[in-house]
C-alpha cells in the first residue's frame, strides 16, 4: 500500500481509534511483518505528543519453537511480561494492536495439548487493565502478504495483498471522505441498539439456527455496550477499529445447549474451522471441530474459568464485514461480521457492582463466531416470554 | 543462507557463546530484518533446554520518528525497560545479542543534538548487569541483506550477502570442523596475552601513529581481560563471539592527546566517519569528524562520564577480521578488527576492589578503533620507562 494511506490510516488508529493524547505512553503490539503500519502508528503517536512509544514484537515462530521443543512448564510467562501491561495501566498510556495473522500455518502439525498451555502473546494482566479502564486502546488489521494469500488464494499474491488492504479500507471507512464522521454515526447506531436491548433486561438470549440451539444466560445487570469505550479519566477511545458489535458479560453459570460456529476461527496461530460445542450449566462439556478442535479443547482447560463464557454479542447486517462475505480468519475482523461468543474472561464493566463476582474469570479469552443471518436471537424474559432480538441479520428491538 | 548453516550458527551461540543452561531464561536482543537467525537461536536454546525464550526486537525506525517528531524528554524510558534488564540478572538469565546494523541511513539528516539525547536499545541498566556478572551473555553479528550492501556495495545484493555471510562464518570458525575447538585455542592465546601484558603493572599505555598521540593511564589494578567471562555463579561464556580482544579499564582523569579512528563507527544507526577526538586530563575536549562528529559529540554531553574512557582495548593481527580489511560498520565487527578505546560505561570486574571507585561511569558505552598496523603501542611503567607492547600488530610482550 502506498505510504501516503498508511499514514490516513495510522492516522484514524492514533486519534480516533486509541485517541492518543499530549504526554502519553502509546504502547503498540506488533508482529514481524507489519513493520510498516507500526512505523507509521509510531510515528503519528510522535506527532500526537506521545511521550515514548513502546513497541512489542510477538513472534509466533518463537513460539513454535517453544511448543515443539521445550522441556518444562509451557505456562510459564517471565513476571516482567505482566508487569509491563499493569505497568501501561498505572502510567495511563495508550494501547494500539495490530491483528490480522501474519504467520498462517505456523501452528501446524503441533500437539495441541501442548499448544494449549502456551496461550502468549495474550496474558491475564491485559484483561485486568481492560476492566479497570486505565488505558485508551484500540485493535485495527494490519494487512500482511501471508494473510492476504489465506484471504484470498485464488488471486495472485499482490491482488490477493491489494485487495485485502482494499477490504481492510473499506471496513474501516478509509474509503469515506470523513473517516471520522462515519464511525461516530455508525457507533450512535450500536449505542442505540445497546441501550434498547439493555432496557428489556432479558434474563437470557436464545440462539437458533442449523446446528445452533444454544440458551446463554445474562446477569440481572448485563449491561450491553457498543463501540465506543471510556477510560476511568473520562478519555473516549474505540477498542476496536472496525467494531459493528454490540457486547455484554453473560451469566457463566447458565450457558446450555448446542452451538455451531458459522466461520472459522484462528487461535494463536492455528485455525479451528468446523467447530461444535456443546454446554451444560455453563460449561463446555463437548468440543467437535473439523479442524483444531483439540487446541481449543486444550484451551478451556487451561483455568477454571476456561471453560465458561466470558462475552456474548450481537453484530447485525448493517455492518461493513459481514456483506464482504469473506472469512478474514482474524477475529477482529470475523466478529465483527457475526453475533459471537467468547470463552474465558469477561469485560467486568459491562455489569453493575452487584453482580461484579459472578463475571468469569479466566487467563484466556477466545472469540468464536455463531451469528448468521439464518441465525434467530430471541430475548428470554424472566417470565419466560420470548423477544425477536435479530431476525434475517436485522434488530427486532 | 541454508537453514543448516543457521542451525550451525545458532548452535555455536547457543552453547558455546552464552552458553545456555537448563532451566535458564534466554533474552535475545534483535533488530527486524534478522528474523530467521532469530528462530534458530529460540529453536536452539529450547533444545537447550531453556525455561523461556524473551525476544526484544527494537526497531531503529520507530527511534527515527521520535527524534523527528516528538515533542518531549528524549531521554525518557519506561521504568519497565531497566527493570526487564535487572530482573535478566536476578534471574540469573542467558542473554544474546545480535548486532549488524540492519537499517543503514535510519538516522541520516536528523539532528545530531536530538539524536544524541536518545541512547536506545542501550541501557544503563545492561552495563550494571555485566558488571554484576550475574548473566551468561553473547554477542554475535547478523547479517541481513542490507548490511550486506552497506558493506559490499560494488557487489549485486546476493552476492554481498554470500560474501558478509562467508566472512561472518569465517571469523566465527564455522568453516573449522571443530568451532568451539578453534575458539578454545584462539581464547588460550588472548588470555595468555592478557595474563603478560597485566604482570607488566604499565602505569599508561601510548598510542602512536599517523595523527594519534595519546596517553591512556591505567589504574593500579587494572587488569587485561580476553574471550572468556565467568559469572558469579562460575559459568563461562564468550561475551564477543567473534573475540580477538584484550581489553580493560583504564584511569578516566588521565588520558591526553590526539587520537584518530583508524576505521568508522556506527552509532545508533549513524555512521560517523573520519573521527578525530582530543583529550585533556581525561575528559573529550574536542571531536571533529568528516562526518557524524555531531552526534558523538552529543552523546559525550550525556552525563558527566560520558566524556571519559571506560575502556581501553589491544587487538593482535592474529585475528581474522583485521586480515579481512574490510569496514563492517558493526563495532562488534570493527572493534575485534583493531585496537580501541571506549567513551563512557567501564566493565568494573577488569579492577581491583580498591580501584572501584574510580572507574568510569555513565550511560553510554561507545567504542571506537584506534589500532593499525602503523599504529605503535608502547607500555609506560611508573618510573618513565617504556616498553613496546604491539609493533606492527604483533605482541612483544
Amino acid at each position: 500500500m502506498d505510504a501516503a494511506t498508511i499514514e490516513r490510516y495510522a492516522r484514524l488508529i492514533v486519534r480516533f481509534g486509541a485517541n492518543v493524547q499530549e504526554g502519553q505512553i502509546v504502547a503498540v503490539s506488533t508482529e514481524p511483518g507489519k513493520e510498516e503500519l507500526t512505523r507509521a502508528i509510531a510515528a503519528e503517536a510522535y506527532r500526537a505528543g506521545a511521550r515514548f512509544v513502546d513497541v512489542s514484537s510477538f513472534d509466533l515462530h518463537v513460539k513454535r519453537a517453544r511448543i515443539l521443543h521445550a522441556t518444562s512448564d509451557l505456562g510459564y510467562v517471565p513476571p516482567w511480561y505482566g508487569e509491563r501491561i499493569l505497568a501501561l495501566g498505572e502510567h495511563r498510556a495508550a494501547r494500539v494492536g495490530l491483528t490480522g495473522p501474519a504467520s498462517p500455518g505456523v501452528m501446524d502439525g503441533l500437539d495441541p495439548q501442548r499448544a494449549g498451555r502456551d496461550g502468549l502473546p495474550f496474558l491475564a494482566e491485559s484483561g485486568r487493565v481492560v476492566n479497570e479502564r486505565t488505558t485508551n486502546w484500540t485493535a485495527s488489521p494490519c494487512p500482511t502478504e501471508a494473510w492476504a494469500r489465506l484471504v484470498h488464494p485464488d488471486l495472485e499474491p499482490a491482488d490477493a495483498l491489494a485487495r485485502l488492504w482494499e477490504q481492510v479500507l473499506h471496513v474501516c471507512r478509509l474509503d469515506e471522505d470523513d473517516p471520522v464522521a462515519a464511525w461516530r454515526d455508525r457507533a450512535d447506531v450500536l449505542v442505540g441498539a445497546a441501550h434498547r436491548v439493555t432496557a428489556r433486561r432479558f434474563d437470557a438470549l436464545h440462539f437458533e439456527g442449523p446446528g445452533t440451539d444454544l440458551r446463554v444466560g445474562l446477569l440481572p445487570t448485563s449491561r450491553w455496550t457498543a463501540a465506543r469505550f471510556e477510560t476511568v479519566d473520562g478519555l473516549e477511545h474505540m477498542p476496536n477499529l472496525p467494531s459493528e458489535e454490540i457486547f455484554t458479560t453473560p451469566d457463566p453459570e447458565r450457558v446450555d445447549g448446542e452451538v455451531r460456529a458459522t466461520k472459522p476461527l484462528v487461535l494463536s496461530g492455528a485455525i479451528v474451522r468446523g467447530l461444535r460445542v456443546r454446554f451444560e450449566a455453563g460449561r463446555v462439556v463437548e468440543v467437535r471441530a473439523d479442524a483444531g478442535g483439540e487446541l481449543l479443547e486444550a484451551y478451556t482447560r487451561r483455568d477454571a474459568g476456561a471453560a465458561r463464557l466470558g462475552e456474548v454479542a450481537l453484530v447485525d447486517r448493517d455492518g461493513r464485514i459481514g456483506p464482504l462475505d469473506t472469512v478474514f480468519y482474524d477475529t477482529l475482523l470475523d466478529e465483527n461480521a457475526a453475533s459471537h461468543i467468547a470463552l474465558g474472561s469477561a469485560y467486568a464493566f459491562t455489569v453493575g457492582e452487584e453482580d461484579l463476582g459472578r463475571v468469569n474469570e479466566s487467563s484466556i479469552h477466545v472469540d468464536f463466531m455463531i451469528g448468521a443471518d439464518d441465525v434467530d436471537v430471541t430475548g428470554v424474559e424472566t417470565g419466560g416470554a420470548r423477544v425477536p432480538v435479530l431476525r434475517g441479520g436485522a434488530w427486532q428491538v
